[in-house]
């Protein structure tokens, strides 16, 4: 385990900061987590991210690193065990590519999907499976997307196998079909039975309290 | 001048695409350009960016990279002459942080600005200028973001120097300030004034033309 200074502030359902969390376990660095109440931000935080004013924060050395795909990057970049990025610089813009697709497209379409209903729900869920649809031809056939361990993309992804099952729960719709997305199913049953990955899951029970509080705020009944 | 079999798919008016040329032009890499009818997309395009089906797209060796930011970092790390990125991971993740913040929150706010009008337009061209104000701060006592030479930042916020320009004509409205923002204005001067910059921008007349059809597509008269 490498012990330096190292703080990150996060926020306990955060899949973004999940992110965070992921990396650093797998390359073996210590961390201290310093919880944030997001409904009441420290000062700290805010001066720590006066741009975004959001969770998750890095703070390595006293410098702050703000948002999440940025961070994995200086993460990668700074601890060289157990790469997450391919070395390859081809593979390694395809790893970008399908991130950012996923948070674009995926990411956008889901949070909408958890908030809303009606009609703006069913469409909010089509766009989700539209952009699952490309996922699952880019996982078939493999065990990650890394290939056989768990890289880049399987982080940014990774949300997809704990978060969408409680937005599912939270929004009562579905966007995780398994008869329409086999291999995304496969990966993620590969996904969350890594050791590193499920240990450090947050407690599903305080995720379905949190998110339903926040989709009563937009639709208060 | 390196000689490879690099391709790139583009529209001359595209912003995205520019940033591509600029850094092949600072890499001294030569390239073949083809330039796409977005109106009628080939199905060469389509094949080579069936996800997104947009310009612009890198092909190298056969292989293509699609999406603006990562075809620039496929280049600094595939030809490492004149590197565009910092090589602190630190810096590199403060370059990446303030890309993403202009992307996110400049160019959508502009966008919307150069197609819309009344209220809506006035609401966007404030959020632009609120994004300006913080990247006012950061290129605040630099000659460019990159230091003394053009970098990576310099090449993705590129745009604003001669697209915000047009789209300020288009939309008769007002982002760039010159009172507001005395560091832009300087940086924009440094910027246009740079040989490779300036020999490779697009015809003017031709993108008042162009981005004057896409307004019209919105509200038509």
């Amino acid at each position: 385990m490498i012990r330096e200074d190292v703080k990150l502030f996060n926020f306990h359902a955060s899949p973004f900061g999940q992110r965070v969390i992921w990396a650093l376990k797998l390359k073996g660095v210590d961390y201290e987590c310093i919880e944030e109440d997001i409904f009441n931000k420290s000062n700290l935080l805010l001066e720590l991210n006066p741009v975004h004013k959001k969770v998750p924060v890095l703070v390595h050395r006293n410098k702050p690193i703000a948002e999440s795909l940025v961070i994995l990057e200086y993460i990668d970049e700074t601890w060289k065990q157990y790469p997450l990025m391919p070395q390859n610089p081809y593979q390694r813009a395809h790893a970008r590519f399908w991130a950012n697709f996923a948070e674009q497209k995926l990411l956008v379409a889901a949070r909408i999907a958890r908030l809303s209903s009606g009609e703006e729900q069913g469409k909010a869920v089509n766009e989700a499976r539209e952009a699952m649809e490309k996922i699952e031809e880019e996982i078939k056939g493999k065990k990650f997307f890394g290939g056989d361990k768990i890289g880049y993309l399987d982080i940014v992804i990774g949300w997809i196998s704990y978060w969408i099952p409680v937005w599912e729960e939270v929004g009562s719709m579905k966007i995780l079909d398994p008869l329409k997305f086999p291999a995304i199913n496969a990966w993620i049953t590969n996904f969350l039975s890594h050791p590193t990955i499920n240990d450090t899951l947050p407690q599903r029970d305080k995720m379905v309290v949190y998110y339903h509080s926040r989709r009563k705020e937009v639709s208060p009944s």
